[in-house]
């Protein structure tokens, strides 16, 4: 196979690469990167082939980095090698991966999503750490969520550190981004339950009468979801807190919800 | 009152405080440093008060910040004031706080923990992010739990990301550190089950057979926990995996299975 050899930190490729850590270019190009073999294979597995394959110099042969090489080159793609060290400053992690790929941001229309596809949705509002962005994709597979709705200004969930954090979900999770105002819009004009956590007129999370779709949404990491988003909501519940603190990891919450209301439609 | 002015960069205070940014300083001082008028309120009214509390000039007034100054000095603490660029490079933050605080680390013996003085205990395994464990003390003090018992090679609780994550936790949970041994041979010289999720003849996570004292145990952010560990446990639990990935974020984990052992023991 032709790989091309990449050797210095100034190759465009690399400083290419390398921008892609930043959302103002990730913007501009449309494009994210994505490191680990477990998950570019989790992504080919699903249909999504990179752009943009580097490979570390030196490492081990593996199968599934083969298979992964056959289906760039089927699309027309590009494969690459580099020193692990150059690939490290790439992803910028420390202990890097010996695989990273450049792959084409998805549509993240509200309208293209089918909401009968799944009965539960999970909605972000105002969700500042990638991390937890991340985090609600990889919970979102788990109960079988139809994806991530992500309202007003939340961290980008092709950031290196959510996508990492979805652990392969960004690539099987629907991801959709929209106002508030177009959510509600959007929401309305079809079925749907919209539950969040409250402290307010609220029901006992446990056994609440959810029902399907359900959209779990939880709010910003130090405000917590507006009043009148609250009040929008269709079912409003709480979690024991038995501790000082009055509110959980945002992530948190939306699994330990988003739980229940698996174990709730499914009952 | 008197507050000592602190200018520079290289003022030996700043180094100190900045330096138990990093493990190797927190071990050899045994103190560690919480940022945050809510966090250090937390640790106040809990009985945690810093033997140095930082405060950045041109502040807000506050009673709360009044409340700490107080606090400090009556229990002989030195109270500072820098710039609050001076401040943000001691807590590494780009969004500095008004106010951080150093603080003695508490005493990590198992032996002193008093299992009964809890329903459910937190229990992690080799967990590498301290974000997780800030995470899992946040959980554990939302469902009522004891503490949090670090299993192996886990993240420092007293860094400053754990410190953060835990949401002032870290002052209410008790926090044990110990080898597997060491824990084996403690928990089996009492009462306790100890519960861990397995993809091995493990029951549905729902409705299993809880017991107080509980030990929730998770592992390691990507090996899980070690088989013989697994075997180890009293019981072993399963929770729906409906997409493509096999396990669960550490915290989130963590955080479903305590909510439901707390449901168990309270139901």
């Amino acid at each position: 196979m032709s790989r091309r050899q990449i050797t210095g930190f100034s190759n465009p490729t690399v400083k290419f690469m390398r921008s892609l850590r930043e959302k103002k270019h990730r913007k501009r190009e449309g494009k994210f990167l994505a490191e680990g073999l477990r998950l570019l294979t989790d992504a080919r597995e699903t249909g999504h082939v990179p752009e943009l394959l580097a490979l570390a110099t030196g490492r081990d042969s593996h199968p599934l980095i083969d298979a992964l090489e056959q289906a760039v080159e089927a699309a027309g793609g590009e494969v690459l090698e580099m020193e692990p060290a150059l690939l490290a400053k790439v992803t910028g992690k420390d202990n890097p991966q010996a695989v990273a790929g450049v792959f084409a941001e998805f549509g993240t229309s509200l309208t293209a999503l089918d909401r009968s596809s799944a009965d539960i949705w999970l909605v972000a509002q105002a969700l500042r750490d990638p991390g937890n962005l991340g985090t609600m994709l990889r919970t979102g597979d788990a109960i079988g969520a139809g994806g991530l709705i992500l309202i007003d200004d939340c961290a980008d969930p092709f950031s290196v550190e959510a996508v990492r954090a979805s652990m392969g979900a960004v690539f099987t999770q629907r991801l959709a981004r929209a106002s508030w105002d177009e959510f509600e819009g959007w929401l309305r004009g079809g079925d749907g339950q919209l539950v969040a956590a409250s402290l307010r007129e609220a029901v006992p999370y446990r056994g609440a009468p959810y029902t399907a779709p359900c959209f779990v949404m939880v709010g910003n990491e130090s405000q917590g979801l507006p009043e009148s988003y609250e009040a929008a909501c269709d079912l409003r519940v709480t979690m024991p807190m038995r501790g000082r603190a009055d509110s959980l990891n945002a992530a948190v919450a939306a699994a330990v919800l988003g739980y229940e209301v698996l174990a709730s439609l499914d009952g």
